[in-house]
C-alpha cells in the first residue's frame, strides 16, 4: 500500500483512538446535519429495516445529476433549455468503473423526447432491396441476438476545446460521452433478411422524433460486422431518452448518427446528404472547406479526478480516468504530473473492451506546488491522443466537433484545479 | 441469417403489403390498448418531444421488477412478507447481456434494509491487527480503488431444486443472481494499513442492520487477491438493498458472505462460528452431518428463453440463457434440445469474464414436438455441472442451498414450458 494513503489513516485513527477503545455499536455512530432530511435512526442495528420495492432507486443520499442545457451552436454556456437544441451531460466525476448507469447517460436531443408505444412501433427496411419489410420489436426481438459493450460519444463533446479555456467542470466539457451494454440484432442479419442489393453503400437511418433526425451510413465492412439494432441498454430495455424503443448502434462512430428511435433504413448507392450531414455535423477546416462524414471518434482520455473545480490536499491523491478510443481498444494511457514534461504508464482496470470507456488510475503524491496534469491515450492502431496545438494546426480553430486533443488541468497551490490549456 | 427468422419476416411482410406500399410517415402507425394509459401522440414525428430529467427513468411501458417474498426456510411459496426473512428475486427472464440493472438485482435480507447517512457511517478493523483504524467513506475512497464485473448469487438461489419440481418462471427459481460492476478498495489494501499479524487467518465481517448478520471470512490467497471494500456499483453508489454505504466483495462466494452494510472486520486466528454459519448457511449431507464453510457457488447455467411458463410456437427460436462459475471463467457451455441425449455447443457472448455472469446464445428450430431443454456449464477449472441425479447421490435430499443441477425445462406439445426433473 502506498505510505501516504497509510499516513492518511494513522492519521484518522488517532482522532478516533476513543472511539475504537470503546468498541461498541454505539461508539460508531455520529450525528451529521443530514438526519434532518432523510429519517435515518440513531442506530440501524436497533431498528428493522424497510421491506424493499419491485424496482429499486438509489439512496436519498446520493443526489448526482446529469447537468442539461443548449448543446453546440447555441450562445456558449448552459442557457436556453429548448427540446430543439439539448444537451444532458453525464457527471463523470462522480462515476466509477466503466459502466454508465443508464439514468445517468449523457443524451443529445434535436427536438427533445418522443414519448413511443413499443407496440405500435416499426421499424421499415425499403431502398435497394429485394424484399423490403416492416418490422415490429417483437419480430425483432426473435432474429439471433447479440450483446456487447460501446461507449458513445457525441461528436460535439469537449466542443469548448476548439474556443477558450473556461473555469468549468469535466462534467460540464467531456459529460457527452456514457458507456452501456447494448443488446439487439445485427445488422447484417436485417440485412440478409431484406436481400440487400449488390449495388447498395449508403444507408439513410431515419429517427421518429419531432427533428425527424436522419443520416447516411456507409456500408462499410466495418458497419456490417458491427452495427446493431439495438432494443435494450444495460440489461433493460432502452431508455427513452437512448432511443426507446429502438435505436441504431455503430460502435465508434459519433453520437447522432447512432440514430434513436429508429424508424426507417433506406438502402442506397449514395449518400443522402440530409440537413444532419451538410448544414450540421461538419467540420470547418481552415481553407474554408468542410470536412463531411468524419464520422469515426479518433483516441481520447480525461482525467476524472482531480478536474475542474474540484479541491485537493497535498498528500496521497489517485489520479483516475477514462480513455477511449473509436478505432478499437485502448492499449496504454500516459499521464503527466508536470504538464507535459514527462509521462508514465497508468494502470488499465480490467476490462479493456474495444470501443469502449477504459478506466485508468495513477498513484500520485502532490507536494502542493502549481502543476499540470495531463493524460493520452494510445489505442491499437498506434495512434497517440494529440496536443491542443498538434490539432489546431491541422484542424484550425473554427471547428464545432471532433476536438480530441490532451486535456490540461492546472493544480494551483492552494489547491484549486482549473481547465487550461497547456 | 437462420431460414425460420426469414421466413417469419416474409409472413410479416406480406401482412403490411399496404403499408409498406404506402410508406408515408402515418401508414407505420397502428393504435393500440396502451394509448389509453400512457399519453402517447398518434405520430411522435408531428409533436415536440419532452425535455429530458435530470436522472432518467425507464419507459412506463416496460413494468418488469424483482418479485419479493419469504425465503429458504420459509414455507414454501411466497407468502409472508417479513423483513426478516425476505427476497426479492431479479426477472431474468425480461434481461438482455450480462449487466444486471441495479434496480432490478436480486435482494436477501435478514431483517430489512437500513436506513444509512453515509457521513455517520463508519468501517472498524481491529482485532489481530498492529493499529486498529475506524475509516469513514471519504477516507476509503481516498485510497487506490479498483473496478470489476462480478456475478454475486445467494446460497439459497434454485433452493426448490432439492425438492418436488414446481411449474414456476426462471424468475422464482434462478433469480437470486445478478451481476454488477463493483467498485471499491482492495481488501489487502486495508489490510496492509492495520497491519494485519502474522497469526490472523480469519476474518469477521458484521453488517449494521438489525439482523446483524456476520459471517467468519477465511483469509486465503483468493480472498487476499480479490476481495473489496465496495462504494460502487454499476458506476454509481451502491444501492440500498446491495449495502449502502458498504459491502465487502467476495468474488466467487455465496452471497450472504458478501456482509452488506459492512461496519466491522475483526481479524482472527479460527472462525467465530456466528449463527449465520452454523444455525444457517450449511449444507446437512445424507448421513447428518452438515458442510460448513462451502463458501464457493459452483458452476451452474440456466436458459432463461424459452423457460418456465412461456409459450413458444413453432419454427426458430434462439436458445438464450447464462451461465457462471465461482471459481473462474465459463469456458464451455452446452445446451441439449432432446432431455440429454446429445449436446452441442453454445456460442458464449464477448465479454466472457471470471466470476461473472456469461450470455450464452444457441440457434434451434422447435419442430412442435414435445422435447426437453438443458445446459450445462464447464469452467476454468474442467469441472462439468452435474445433472441432478448425479448432485443429490453426492448430497443427499435434505439440504436448502448449493444447488446447482442442470435445469431441465420441458417444451409441451402445444407450446407451454414447465419446469420439470429429468
Amino acid at each position: 500500500m502506498n505510505e501516504d494513503a497509510s499516513n492518511l489513516n494513522r492519521r484518522r485513527f488517532l482522532q478516533h483512538t476513543a472511539s475504537v477503545t470503546a468498541l461498541g455499536a454505539a461508539a460508531l455512530v455520529f450525528p451529521t446535519a443530514h438526519a434532518e432530511e432523510v429519517k435515518v435512526p440513531d442506530d440501524p442495528m436497533r431498528v428493522p429495516g424497510a421491506l424493499p420495492s419491485p424496482y429499486g432507486v438509489r439512496s436519498p443520499f446520493e443526489q448526482q445529476t446529469r447537468v442539461g442545457g443548449a448543446g453546440p451552436g447555441a450562445p456558449h454556456g448552459w442557457g436556453a433549455n429548448t427540446p430543439n437544441n439539448y444537451n444532458s451531460l453525464t457527471p463523470l466525476q462522480d462515476l466509477h468503473g466503466i459502466v454508465t448507469p443508464s439514468s445517468l447517460h449523457f443524451e443529445r436531443h434535436h427536438n427533445g423526447v418522443p414519448a413511443i408505444d413499443p407496440a405500435r412501433h416499426r421499424l421499415l427496411i425499403h431502398g435497394l432491396v429485394e424484399r423490403p419489410l416492416i418490422f415490429t420489436l417483437e419480430d425483432l426481438k426473435r432474429f439471433p441476438s447479440v450483446s456487447r459493450l460501446a461507449f458513445m460519444e457525441c461528436s460535439g463533446n469537449t466542443w469548448d476545446g476548439w474556443r477558450e479555456a473556461q473555469d468549468v467542470t469535466v462534467q460540464d466539457i467531456y459529460g457527452l460521452t456514457s458507456t452501456s451494454e447494448w443488446t439487439g440484432v445485427k445488422l447484417s442479419t436485417l440485412l440478409e433478411a431484406v436481400a440487400v442489393r449488390r449495388e447498395a453503400t449508403w444507408m439513410l437511418a431515419e429517427g421518429s422524433d419531432a427533428a425527424g433526425l436522419d443520416r447516411s451510413v456507409p456500408l462499410a465492412d466495418e458497419v456490417l460486422h458491427e452495427a446493431m439494432i439495438c432494443y435494450g441498454q444495460n440489461g433493460e430495455a432502452l431508455r427513452p431518452e437512448q432511443g426507446y424503443p429502438l435505436r441504431l448502434l455503430l460502435p465508434g462512430f459519433e453520437g447522432n448518427i447512432n440514430v434513436k428511435w429508429l424508424r426507417r433504413l433506406k438502402l442506397g448507392s449514395a449518400p443522402f446528404m440530409t440537413r444532419w450531414e451538410t448544414a450540421k455535423y461538419t467540420d470547418l477546416l481552415p481553407d474554408g472547406k468542410a470536412y463531411q462524414f468524419s464520422l469515426v471518434m479518433e483516441a481520447k482520455s480525461v482525467i476524472t479526478s482531480p478536474s475542474g473545480q474540484q479541491q485537493i490536499h497535498p498528500g496521497f491523491q489517485e489520479i483516475r480516468g477514462l480513455a477511449w478510443s473509436g478505432r478499437g481498444q485502448v492499449t496504454k494511457v500516459e499521464v503527466s504530473v508536470d504538464g507535459g514534461r514527462t509521462w508514465q504508464s497508468a494502470q488499465l482496470q480490467e476490462p479493456v473492451l474495444p470501443k469502449c470507456h477504459t478506466r485508468f488510475v495513477f498513484p500520485w503524491r502532490w507536494d502542493g506546488h502549481d502543476t499540470i496534469l495531463q493524460s493520452r491515450c494510445i489505442d491499437e492502431t498506434g495512434y497517440i491522443q494529440p496536443t491542443r496545438q498538434e490539432l489546431v494546426k491541422v484542424r484550425g480553430n473554427h471547428s464545432v466537433y471532433h476536438y480530441n486533443a490532451i486535456q490540461s488541468w492546472r493544480v494551483e497551490r492552494d489547491g484549486r484545479v482549473r481547465n487550461i490549456y497547456a
